[in-house]
């Protein structure tokens, strides 16, 4: 059991927003207790799957409204740093896995890398190659790949 | 249902204790996420009383190493935020129950009254008179307040 | 030379406002760095001081707009921590001087002595005695005060 | 006048270095205070040219210990929060100059687009286009940009 961060757009297309879903059951049905940023796309569709598996869900929120997260949270931090809440999920978290793309998915995976912390990239957009950052293609081989890095 | 930050040194004396551990229990069985700072003393005692009433106790941890917390803490956050991460206790949490006194009390409880935070005060320093400070004496005082507060 | 934060309340007395100019000024005249909150009361009149003796004076603003500095600062940092940014301000001085009080200086004040920052307090709140905390009746009191503990 | 970050990697090429550097130096002749990290290779390059042409220099470092700025840092802030401070550091710039690529520089390149600070990049990795991201070749045409973004 560890503790693994989903990140990924809050404005996904609906194949990440599955995608995000399912490693999101995955990692709840595996005992991980899973984190993410609270707001809503990949976020929230992570968060659903996990809660829907019974799991805990942490939500890292940008503001300092409680109730700006997500149905799917099961524990909601409303931490006011913002953007900088996106440098905590990376720091509180074993594994990082990425749905998708966006500029905010880019600085944590980036981060993640930078801290090694290691990163599961699902969907994303393309990146140099480092030990640290392991693409896959569908959600078994991230399930896998956390199992394997998480240890 | 809220979320409930119990604040306290991590050395105390055994009423402080035995107090935390009776305030942790009444906060999980009324249904609260207890929120603590993840290491001894005070935010053990609490964890534990929490934990064995089968609640949600998070932990702030000021390091980088989960493997700092406290056995019965839940959930577990690594924020390498050092002593900051007293201040995302207080902001994260609807009530603060404070339990003795310490220099690192006195900081949470001085920024919850300076934020708006209402903190129940049990067993701790002197301090000024002020709408948002309520001093009690006995731990199902405490709790009482807490229902009240939380609403 | 050394980095000396002066911290009191934003709603000062005409006397707290004097004394910390003439704090102000007199780092600034011995060499430091001052940092303070960035805002009004306490904040801005020491920032007056120092910026009047040619010194550098460093605000860390709780919000994100840098326009909210006042005008006295030398370098406005818009930190958006909130009050965490309280914290922030300890962590990067040598010493904290207090001038007057209320509960924000009192966060501040004992923030520093948990982490072992020495506090030179000027007509502050009453605190417990602490071997960190140095509690004086003057002006050229504390900054005699500074000069000996940023040594 | 504003404020503009430096980013860029700790282990650079000599030609980023010379170019740092000269960054450093213009954007301090125009009257700019310039942040950077405070550590070595790109951040010392900067750091350089913008002290040696009597500029401010605000280093917001990551860990606790002021005597790991390098020399030319005027002020040196001891932020204590890892690499989270690269969020402060985007956080209060009004621009971000980026000189060559690295995962920590990705990080900070990618926050700023996803915060609305614009960005000139000189000499970085191969990102995908957006309106907030200035690809530059040159010193002249990245402080040329950044007077343009800056207004």
């Amino acid at each position: 059991m560890g503790y693994v961060a989903v990140v990924g757009p809050s404005e996904a297309s609906a194949d990440e927003l599955a995608d995000a879903e399912a490693v999101g059951r995955g990692l709840a049905q595996r005992g991980h207790v899973v984190l993410c940023g609270g707001h809503g796309g990949v976020m929230e569709a992570v968060a659903r799957g996990a809660a829907d598996a019974g799991g805990t869900v942490v939500g890292l929120l940008p503001g300092t409204d409680r109730t700006a997260a997500n149905p799917h949270v099961t524990v909601a931090i409303p931490t006011g740093l913002g953007e900088m809440r996106n440098a905590l999920l990376v720091r509180s978290s074993d594994v990082v896995v990425s749905v998708g793309g966006s500029w905010g998915t880019l600085s944590e995976v980036a981060l993640a890398v930078r801290t090694g912390v290691p990163v599961v990239a699902l969907r994303g957009w393309p990146l140099p190659g480092d030990p640290a950052l392991h693409p896959v293609a569908t959600v078994d081989a991230a399930l896998e790949a956390v199992e394997t890095l998480g240890r």
